[in-house]
Order: structure tokens, then sequence, then C-alpha cells
């Protein structure tokens, strides 16, 4: 059985689609600028529960994971449609109202316009987040620019949304009382940010050979940067900026932090650390594979992140 | 209890959203052009029933609907985006390959090209369709700009994707033996043509004032445009074109005919004859309400189209 990930590159091929394969399609529009097109589709009880969020966080979540996919690219988010199956019980509260709320407080500061959108009835809810961004012609960050001899860097910290679910799914709730930590990590996964303003420092500087943004997780992310690159790589865990609390394998397989991962020519290392960013690795010749180093011992990277289909099992989840 | 339409009212006023309120909302981007933004999410046994149809009809028409509202501006489809959530019972079959048949031979039709998506696990089969098209700047047809005395005119037949609908509803399958006037009938529900040749010409030729894609049925897309250009209308039910064996009501309050209502300033009634076009009525002063003509007697003509969520009811569907 084919995955997710293979079923997108055989309808790439089959239909001779050029502008799918990075966090955003990149179309030309005047001499002058390129558009970035996005789209991230969630339903209720696959990529969120109404009885873990609230309304306003997930209005925030549906259009943060759109404007990191532009983050990712280097891009100015601009606009934004937005697309809502409702079931008729959701209709008569005030869901609608707070879902909106929310999505226009993150909107207004990046200075995003909602340009439209439609409304259904559904079983379950389902939202679909349209995100229209631009970048200066031809500068798009993209997943194919790696070159070995690159410096692997993320931003901020890694396995805090991984490790908020696992305590959303023991029980904790956003409106308990809790240590400051585990409100961070529940925070991160329910209402992450997204790291446009990096982004686009990152595209200004002309700083990155290559970017994407963490929403499967880093080893499902790296394969994709390796992938499109035909480069291979080795991470360093001992480097990994890993939450607190989270473990390596949240940090490593572990989804929807919505940091960026990218890559650097070695001499531009002093600039990626004074954007604050983490060193975390190096990108090799393709020969030599996707790898990390924990501990004193080196081993293949598989990349374990989230796809909503899976190929057949190429065994547990569980170790990296 | 709030409807649709006025929650959609509702936000835009709320959130000062400008762009909203048409087919597609319109983005200028260069000196020379202006975008066009669409979105329609279509929800199984809400929208379509996968028992009723095929995939590759269901592909066709998850892009036909938003090349109709393209179309209704006047423009040209230039991309397009695909969200898909799907139940894993679909994810083992042939369907996804089917559906993406059907969606490229009609994108192929109109150099529409495919620049992105999703795909998510989903309890029911969930399709969201993003379209992307172009007018030259300032030009785009907009429902606001009717004026009284106009014309009223409609591309094709009426109430034909409503008998199909109700021939589905009464059994009759797509693969069966059938009339060539149900089959006609079960396609132009199941795979409608979008009105994109016409919709560029009335563009090219500066022939209307206002236009609508007749997807909710045109008691209702008759009131949009009317509240959009603050004018009235008297409808002349002796004119329609009245798909065969469909009935009055089918074509007043029927959706998903995917045709084409505009109005054009009198003088300008033979280029609209000459499209193929046919003049259904006349635009009016507001205060004179919107009203059908049915034989010799004249009554106010209540939207009754298809709304996902209706306000408290009115009165029964029924006769118009």
């Amino acid at each position: 059985m084919r995955g997710e990930f293979d079923f997108i590159n055989y309808i790439k091929e089959r239909h001779k689609l050029k502008a799918i394969g990075d966090d955003c399609s990149v179309i030309p529009t005047d001499g002058l600028t390129d558009q970035l097109f996005t789209v991230d589709l969630l339903i209720e009880n696959v990529d969120f529960r109404l009885d873990w969020t609230t309304p306003s966080f997930l209005g925030h979540k549906a259009l943060a994971v759109s404007l990191s996919d532009v983050a990712a690219m280097g891009g100015t988010p601009k606009f934004a449609l937005l697309s809502l199956g409702l079931p008729d019980s959701l209709w008569k509260t005030s869901f609608l109202d707070e879902f909106y709320e929310g999505w226009h407080s993150l909107a207004g500061t990046y200075g995003v316009e909602l340009a439209g959108g439609d409304i259904s009835k559904a079983g379950e809810l389902v939202i679909d987040s349209f995100v229209i961004g631009e970048v200066p012609r031809g500068k798009a960050l993209l997943r194919s620019g790696a070159k070995p001899g690159d410096l692997i860097f993320v931003t901020g910290e890694l396995g805090g949304a991984s490790l908020g679910l696992s305590l959303l799914e023991n029980g904790m709730r956003p409106g308990d009382e809790l240590a400051d930590f585990h409100r961070d990590a529940i925070l991160r996964q329910l209402k992450p940010t997204p790291q446009v303003a990096i982004g686009k420092s990152l595209l200004e500087n002309q700083l990155a050979t290559s970017a994407i943004d963490l929403s499967d997780g880093i080893s499902s992310d790296l394969f994709h940067i390796c992938q499109a690159s035909n480069v291979g790589a080795i991470l360093d865990a001992s480097n990994l900026p890993i939450a607190k609390e989270a473990t390596l394998e949240m940090a490593l397989n572990g989804g929807e932090d919505f940091e960026l991962l990218f890559t650097v020519p070695p001499e531009r290392r002093l600039n990626a650390q004074q954007l604050g960013c983490t060193e975390v690795g190096k990108i090799a010749d393709n020969s030599d594979g996707i790898r990390v180093q924990i501990d004193s011992e080196t081993r293949p990277l598989v990349p374990r992140g989230f796809e909503h289909f899976r190929r057949q099992q190429r065994g547990d989840r569980g170790d990296p």
C-alpha cells in the first residue's frame, strides 16, 4: 500500500505538475513578485479535538499552520480564504464567533486579509485554510537548495507540541491549573506561533540555501529537504534544542512545533546564530544517507513523523 | 436563528472585510490585472452522495463549481488547489486516481494548473476546491452594477440539475439505461458545465452591468444581485428557458444549474441574444421589490434557493 507522500509524488508525475513539492507553490505574477499558495486541511478527531481546545485557539491554529508554510519560503502572507464544514450542533452556538476572533487576532498581527471562504454543513468539523503570500521574484526559499557541507539550523525548541499532545491525551486541559512548562507545551500544541519574521529575515539576508517548516517532525522534514536537494545529512542529537520535559523521540518524530529548519553555508554560521537559531547538524553527500548521532552511536534517521496515510509499516514507532 | 447568508454578512461587517461579497473576491496584483479567488467546499451526504455519482464525475464537479464562480466574474481561470479529506476505506481503492482523472480532464479544457493541495484522513469525504483566476484590472463583472431598466438574461436552460437530483433521489443512476433527457438532467446535476466562455465574452464586450452564477437557484441568485445593486426586479416566468420535464419550481428554486444570470442595458439586448442567451425579466426600482409574473399574476419572488443553514423558516418550500 502506498503512503500519503508516495501518492502526492505519483499525482505530481502523472499529471506533470511543476508547482507542487515545497511548503507553498510558487507562481510568478509580474516581473517583481512571485506568489505563494498554500492550503491546510484540518479534520475533527484527526487533526484536532474540540474537547481539548477552545474555538479561539482553533481559529488561531487554522491560520498559523498555513502562515508557517509561507514562513518556510521566506514569504510575506497577504490574503487568506477559509472553508468551514460545520455540524448543525455548532452552528447554534457561539463557536463560529469565537473561532473567527482567534483567526482574526492572528491575521491582524501579520496584516493578513480574509478574502473569501465557504461554509457547508458537515457531520464533523472541517477547516480548510488557504493562504496567499508573496516573495521577491525568484527568491523563495526552497527545499531543494541544500549543499553538502551546509550547516543545519532550527529555530526555537523542538518536541514541545508533541509533549503538549501527550499531556492532552493524558487529560490535562488548557483551562486547568498547570505548571508553566506544561501550559507552554499545551499552548505550543493548540496555539502555535508561525516563524514569519525569521523566515523573512533568512530571505532578506540571503542566508538559507534551503528551508522547511517542522510540521511533520524533524525526521520527516529533514528527509524532505534531503530528497529535494539530493543530499544526505547527519543530525547531532546532543545539540537538539529539546523543550523542557520533552523527549528525544518527541523532538525527532513529534510534529507540529512549526519551527523552521534551514541550511546555511558554513561561512554564514555566525549570521544564523545571531538570529537565535541552533545548529543541529550538517548536510552530507547523498551517498552518506540521513543519519543521527545519539551519544557516540551513529544510526540511520528513519522518517517517522506524521503521515495521514502510511505505507506498509516499516516497524513500530518508538525509538528513533 | 440567523441563516448562512446573514452570518457571512455579519462576519464581513464585524471584521471590516472588503473583498467578500461576489462569486470571487477581487484582489489587485499589478497595474494590468486583478486576481480572482474562489473556494467551494463539498461534503459527502450534504453536497453529494458517492452512490449516486462516479469518482470521475465528482472530480469534474469539484472543479466545475469553482470555474463557474470565475465565469460569473468574466474571468480566466489559471490555477487551482485541492484539499481532500478521505475516509480510510477510499484510500485503499482507485477512487483518488479516477477522481483526479475527472478533475484534470476538465482542468485541461481550460488550461488550469493544479498548484497544490492537502490530504487528510476524514470520517466522510471532504473536497475543497480553490481556484485563482484573473481579469483585466477593474473589469471584473460584479453583482452590484445592475440599474433599473436593465434587462435580465440567463444562459442555457434552468431546472435541469434539480430534475436530475430528483431522478437520483428516485433511484435512477447515470449507468442505467435512460431516456436522453433523463440522462441529460442527471449529468447536469453530476457533471455540470461552467460557462467560462460566455463569462469572458460578456466582459470583453462590456455587455453586462452585473452577473452571478446560478448555483443556489434563480430566486436566491437574483435576490443577491438586487441586494448588491440596491434594485428590484420583475421576472417573467413564461420566458424562463426550462429544461425538458423540469418544473417552474425547479427552474426558480432548484440550484446547481451553473448557468449565468446577467443584466444588460436595454440597447444591448441584441448582443445578449446573439450569445444565445434568453431574456427573462427586467431590473426595477428598489421600492418595487423582487417579483415574478406567472400567467397574469404578479407575486413576490421569495429566495427559496439552497442554503446550508436557514434562518427561522419563512414557510415551506414548494410553490414559488
